[in-house]
């Protein structure tokens, strides 16, 4: 399944693709795709609905896939190459970072360059949304804590992450920083996790072109670290962390300015396009 | 006023102290303490209210004092002294970092030391609690977005949070970790924020005797700070910091270990007191 959510900011509807890739509305089902919607019982229900009985939903802002999201957790420096191009080392285990829930936006809502901000920079990430609990569960488990992917852009400021004074939450917790979706797309039609082609593009130039293979953690051990230090519960996010092409890593250094335009997917996943823009 | 939440974990009824500290029931008057109900409209109309016209709700568990926090915000290395004893220098700029939000418990419910760990510390704080949303506000129009305050424990695991990969993240957010209560103290009742005593005692053993004056960044400036970098929300929690008298700043150092009894306060703001417990 792809589930999404249409409407303004807050007050978005669930949605189901059908197989036409049309949305239908599915507010008289479930009050939202968040929380508990996402255990499995209730994601079995939605599995057996034939989404053509439904209304149409079209047309209107797509809102981030997943709503009322616990935790934003991101893994960093989860790509060998990424790694390199930002003159660290592979970690010896994950490292990991928050973001704030208050960042998380709709796929194609603008990229908001925020006051005094010099270094604003793109990071297409491959998201993995939690579906059940999960506390100290095992590497071969973890996969059925999974209710499914999405596409994350994990917009960074590299000054205010590096720059200003210990820790990366102000560097990466901006609003529209971490734009979510266009769709949850449910685990049993993403195969194999570890094997996803994923770009960006700014400009229309492609700036990443990497592969979920290259990720030095893979989602099952991911879940399964993150499960030793605290539960994972049904909507919170994990962002896995990217591939290289970031600006950070070019030479000279780039950064976005407004009137840029970031468009950016994953195999399967569908993809996202934003406006940069200047804070009011 | 004081408003606190009473019930299980996740079906907390919404309180309100009356004179004589009995808890009565706010639920036919809100929902919840939460998001929305912290704005000054809302707040206005508890005030107005006679708590003796409410039902008595004594007994059962305290929650935590705010529900479905959005942002649990921590100040790092926010006193000097304690700087100090953790062998760090100040920070020349705030230093900010996110616990997870269910790490998020009642004042009383037990410290769990999660499996793995040898280094759980305890550390007072003052909580802000955001009762109007705040975007690029000047340092004297801070307080005006403060709904009130409360005591918080930001239990620490120092092994994970410094040995185990970048980020304080893990050794900050496990489950039970951020004990927060027992009431939301307005803010027209702490008319200096800068000026509260606060304590931690373990085993009856003063640990932590210090005071929100030698706070580094104060409230003010911690709220238009963090406000520069994003939207702080009602019900996000900021926790400001801790004194000196960690058990990591201790020679020997000293952790925690099951069977443990932690109590700590602050200066009209109540007090907490917690079981230490292993993890099942």
């Amino acid at each position: 399944m792809k589930l999404l959510r249409i409407g303004e900011p807050g007050r978005e509807k669930p949605a189901i693709l059908d197989g036409n890739g049309i949305p239908r509305d599915l507010s008289s089902v479930v009050a939202d795709i968040a929380g508990d919607t996402l255990l499995p019982e209730t994601m079995a229900r939605l599995e057996a609905l034939d989404p053509s009985d439904l209304p149409e939903l079209d047309g209107g802002r797509i809102g981030p896939c997943v709503g009322q999201v616990g935790k934003f957790i991101c893994i960093g420096l989860n790509y060998s190459d990424h790694a390199a191009e930002t003159g660290a080392e592979v970690p010896p285990e994950p490292v990991i970072f928050m973001k704030a829930t208050s960042a998380i936006c709709g796929p194609n809502d603008p990229i908001i360059i925020p006051r005094n901000s010099q270094k604003t920079d793109w990071e297409v990430e491959l998201g993995v949304v939690i579906g059940k609990p999960a506390k100290y569960v095992s590497e071969a488990e973890a996969l059925e804590h999974v209710a499914g992917y999405c596409v994350i852009n994990d917009v960074s400021e590299r000054a205010f992450q590096a720059e200003r004074a210990g820790q990366w939450t102000k560097g990466k917790s901006c609003d529209n920083f971490g734009q979510t979706g266009p769709w949850l797309v449910t685990r049993d039609e993403v195969p194999d996790p570890q094997d996803l082609g994923m770009w960006l593009d700014v400009n229309g130039k492609r700036m990443q072109d990497g592969s979920t293979r290259t990720m030095v953690y893979g989602v099952a051990h991911v879940v399964s670290y993150l499960s030793q230090f605290f539960t994972l519960q049904p909507g919170d996010i994990i962002s896995t962390g990217t591939p290289p092409g970031v600006g950070l890593g070019m030479k000279p250094q780039q950064f976005l300015k407004p009137g840029d335009v970031v468009e950016l997917g994953i195999e399967g996943l569908g993809s996202q396009r934003q406006d940069v823009i200047a804070d009011a």
